[in-house]
């Protein structure tokens, strides 16, 4: 850990990789299928992005593992030259999956493409990911959906660290980093109980899981509160799948170093654009006539060469350039957050940061 | 004219517009709404065009003309520093409108977005055109299908003619020049009669249409060769709609100077990538794990980074990226085609390179 801010839990730190350091507080654009939807792979880095995340469940269906490693890899195949987190697939089985039935030996499900039945467990979600080659891969865990009775959070929990022995076991080692996943939904002795047992089997980092799926703000800053005392200074937490700009500041301040969401890019293609904290949607006729940028003050190509009235235009007739400079504008608004959060913990002004954040007025 | 092929009528050339000089020969990749579909400007001028058309008829329903010039134009709207020709909108109502009526004054139809009734006239077109700052206005012209009946062709070149003059009268000069349209479909007396006294009018330059409609290829070039033997040799020739690499050779031979089609593009767009003089479907199952380039030689951003499986990954998944990179690589093939086709010129060989690229054989 480099430096960390003197009120709140933030703190600066770096994550080296054997495709180059990433420094933290750090957000992953989403690259499901092995792209950021719409954006060069050199256009990320030059957005500022140092790792993105893959998906092993979508690319262990199409185009396939071996497909993926008989060309070099993930890096290779996607043109990607930093960073790589492959999420394992346990909360795309769980979520895009038909008919899923989990064993101790793992899940039995229906492929979303193709309604085939396949079957993902600790030991092969492990072999995927070493296959794609990911600089860091996620323990395969069984995400419940929000809410979920106690009786089958305890469950859960006890499932999830013996699957998490598993990838241990079956985890190749070598340059590759494994992160465990920290379940227990919201009931605080359930996921303390997870942080505990997750961190002393020892893994390389620490997915904070199973939030961000619907529960009120308060519930998951204390979930990541919790987990955030548990976890060791010295290793990285990852809260996974959050992404609008006050949820990432406040996890921030508490300590964690690591985000994804696909809220950027998806908004982006759904014609929102990310303004301040809030959002505005381009279909709107007020910006028909409207030759001001996206946002002002922001540097990305698309607030510096075109008008809203454009963007506009482009939306609404529903071309490609659209969705990519909508992306290319959102993904900036992250990186910009991430690197004036870096700066507020450097200069030890964090707490101020995040509250002028949250008193921030909504875009016009 | 800067310089003629020695056996055949090529011809190298320089059109200077308030936007730049543009070398010909030359193609305008298309961008109706005021979008090269999925490219950025800078990546279009980057890969060699220095002029690319768009739609009169498309920008005058949606946005509209008034959003357009209010923004400062269309060169700036659409952050586009080349030069832009419009075309004036004849052909879409031709084939995009319903309920076409003509009538000496004008067409009007039911727009091909809502349905509402509309009307464009010459008068109108040349307002349309004035009003977005086209660097090159088109005249507005019926364009007929193919085939048509002798009687109908007649009438149509002598309609044709008297817009062209209402165009010259309603045209506003300035920087914008204006380029008349040599109609007549296939009939040889009425395509030359079209032809001298559209050039007896004075337009800065030529546009050959109505072809490229379905007739057969040696039509085309008849007809070509015919309209190439009439328009002087100072002032440009324009064959609207052809853009396969054969057909654009052939017609610089004979003396051609500018072409403009949405095949590149649109190919790109449904999974086919140029590959010489042929072209190969990326979802063909063949490309599946196959590691090298879209096409072998070809100095584009797709084939310098990414593989054929790559791209048949992102195709099949409907990735924008897709699209994208298909269409980086097909308007390089035909940027290259031009330079190929200048070169030759340049170095008076060009009947032979037409000859050879005939020969070329299919790829694989």
């Amino acid at each position: 850990m480099l430096e960390r801010d003197s009120v709140t839990s933030g703190r600066l730190g770096v994550i080296r990789t054997p495709h180059g350091e990433a420094r933290t507080p750090l957000f992953m654009p989403v690259g499901t299928l092995a792209t950021v939807k719409s954006m060069r792979p050199g256009q990320v880095s030059d957005l500022g992005f140092e790792m993105v995340l893959a998906n092993a469940y979508h690319l262990w269906l199409r185009p396939g593992v071996d497909t993926v490693a008989g060309l070099g890899g993930l890096h290779r195949f996607m043109g990607w030259d930093g960073a790589v987190l492959t999420d394992s697939g346990g909360f795309q089985v769980f979520s895009l999956g038909g008919d899923v039935r989990v064993t101790e030996e793992g899940a039995s499900f229906r492929s979303h493409l193709d309604g085939s039945k396949v079957f993902m467990s600790p030991d092969s979600s492990m072999e995927v990911q070493h296959g794609l080659g990911a600089d860091i891969a996620m323990a395969f865990d069984e995400c419940l959906p929000y809410p979920a009775e106690r009786p089958r959070v305890e469950s859960s929990v006890r499932l999830n660290l013996s699957w998490a022995r598993r990838c241990l076991d079956a985890h190749h080692g070598g340059p590759q980093a494994l992160f465990g996943i920290i379940q227990g939904g919201l009931h605080e002795d359930l996921r303390s109980r997870s942080a505990m047992e997750t961190v002393a089997l020892g893994f390389d980092g620490y997915g904070l899981g199973g939030l961000s799926v619907g529960e009120p703000r308060e519930a998951t800053l204390e979930m990541v509160e919790l987990c955030c005392g548990i976890v060791p200074d010295s290793d990285p937490r990852y809260l996974m799948g959050v992404g609008d700009a006050i949820g990432i500041a406040e996890a921030v301040a508490l300590g964690v170093d690591m985000f994804d969401c696909v809220l950027p890019t998806r908004l982006a293609r759904n014609a929102s654009a990310l303004v301040g904290t809030g959002r505005i949607n381009m279909r709107n006729a007020a910006f028909a006539t409207d030759g001001g940028p996206l946002a002002w003050g922001c540097d990305c190509y698309a607030c510096s060469r075109f008008t809203r009235a454009y963007i506009r235009h482009l939306v609404v007739s529903n071309e490609i350039l659209g969705a990519h400079l909508l992306t290319t504008h959102n993904l900036r608004q992250v990186a910009l957050l991430m690197e004036d959060l870096k700066r507020a913990v450097a200069e030890g002004r964090l707490e101020g940061f995040v509250r002028d954040l949250k008193n921030a007025e909504r875009p016009q």
